[in-house]
């Protein structure tokens, strides 16, 4: 499908988020429809082009597809959910943050106001916006997100996760788990080398190296996983923890924080408690998928 | 310089590693001398053509270069250590298990007894090793590795780190840190997904994509804590803690683990309270650069 740039767009919500999204809109040739309860913050986009409408009724009908970045999805509710709007017929892509449970009550919330729902979660900051960098993610009807895929193409990557809205918020915070966890594991090593007067610039190079090759390992790794069998084809559990002890006590010996090694060692001494001491790695998926109430 | 097969070489201890070691020394046509204290482990390198010394004394002088991997420090003072074991002279290159503290002071108890010496880590499992896959760090005066770094080639990729013997050590726990540290954190998204039907082949692209994009900031990153500066340019550390506040109320939502989210928190609050919040990640080596006795 071709861009087509005349499908006008409406962005609810102008923070520094919403100004962005509408911005990209703006600069892909979008005829671009804003709306804020402030109506000072759209200043900048009209001056760009944006068409500021007087209420959020007018922009709901005013666009092909409406863009709702608020603080919460409380404030999602009390915009959309005001008497004098009507929903019925629109297009809503929520981009609002949230978890997945909101995100699966907003889209019930919509489906019974007739509007079409996407959930969405921008994996991005505002400066992005616009730019392949800012990965954007989206659940809801496939149908939908295809229908206007190339639309929310102007905003950057945009991704399909599946039919659950709940994803694009689960996927998101998933995301991120990963992020700060390379960033904590990098600063951990950092501080270790540290101790011997090796500078970060150093370092970072040989962990980007180890993060890359370890990422390769992941799909492998899924199969263990989904067949449910955990054999010790690289290492046996019972053998990462002795290495796991021993970054504890390097950890300790050059005075940096041992939490993040004793925590590696925590999730791996449960699952050789629970038996899984000869298999391997990725048979912590039970541990990891335990709420502990202790 | 180009790789002289003729080199012997000798290798001491054969556990698995060691006999891998050996069988690599072999296959690139080198002559091999092995030398264990239980002598029948030799047999399998024997008949591909090593040559079994029959004291660890006649091992070491018979090879330009010596690799020694045993259980730990201790076995390897034990066997070293021995009265009639003559060190003077010989190239000593240690790859056995241990701290930085106990390669240092190896190193210096190899120097008083007029032995040249290496400390290595083998980031790798035995049957990696003779392939490229196989990362083996050096550490230790750079002449030496220079002078053998051609002949350890036939163990796989070797890597030179610096004159500190205590090195190799030390960048061996914090690559597996990273490891570990990456497993988990895709363990963490595994099992939040696998509440919303989603299976671990259909996540692990996309858990594998973010850590290869977070990879490559890491150099960038690292330029701030050398610097001591940590500008938010992308997020200030306030505003990381609310989404990480997110990932632990989700993580609780679906019922799975919540360990791993409130450490990343933990830490981020410690900064945030010693007044960082209005800096960007990378300030968190403070944190991670102290010893907590709490």
């Amino acid at each position: 499908m071709n861009h087509n740039t005349e499908t006008p767009v409406t962005v609810i919500g102008l923070g520094l988020m919403g100004q962005a999204l509408a911005g990209a809109f703006l600069k892909a040739g979008h005829p671009t429809i804003v709306w804020n309860r402030t109506s000072s913050k759209a200043d900048h986009l009209v001056a760009q082009g944006a068409r500021l409408a007087p209420t959020i009724g007018d922009a709901l009908k005013a666009g092909s597809l409406t863009i709702i970045c608020v603080t919460d999805y409380p404030a999602l509710y009390e915009l959309l959910g005001a008497n004098e709007v009507e929903l019925e017929g629109t297009m809503l892509i929520n981009l609002t943050s949230g978890s997945s449970s909101q995100a699966r009550e907003a889209a019930r919330w919509a489906e019974q106001r007739g509007t079409r729902y996407l959930d969405g979660a921008i994996m991005a900051i505002p400066s992005a916006i616009g730019t392949a960098d800012a990965v954007i993610l989206h659940s809801g009807p496939q149908a939908d997100f295809a229908a206007h895929e190339s639309t929310l193409g102007a905003l950057g990557t945009v991704t399909y996760l599946g039919a659950d809205p709940g994803l694009a918020s689960l996927y998101d915070v998933a995301g991120l788990a990963m992020m700060w966890s390379i960033l904590n594991a990098w600063l951990q090593g950092t501080a270790m080398l540290r101790t011997a007067g090796v500078d970060a610039a150093t370092y970072a190079p040989f962990a980007r190296q180890i993060a890359t090759v370890v990422a390769e390992w992941l799909p492998g790794y899924a199969e263990q996983i989904d067949s449910g069998s955990f054999p010790a084809e690289i290492s046996a559990l019972e053998t990462d923890t002795r290495a796991m002890e021993h970054l504890i006590e390097e950890s300790e010996a050059v005075g940096v924080n041992t939490e993040l090694p004793k925590l590696l060692k925590t999730m791996a001494d449960r699952a050789i408690a629970a038996g899984h001491g000869k298999e391997q790695y990725p048979v912590l998926i039970e541990e990891f998928g335990k709420l502990r109430k202790d």
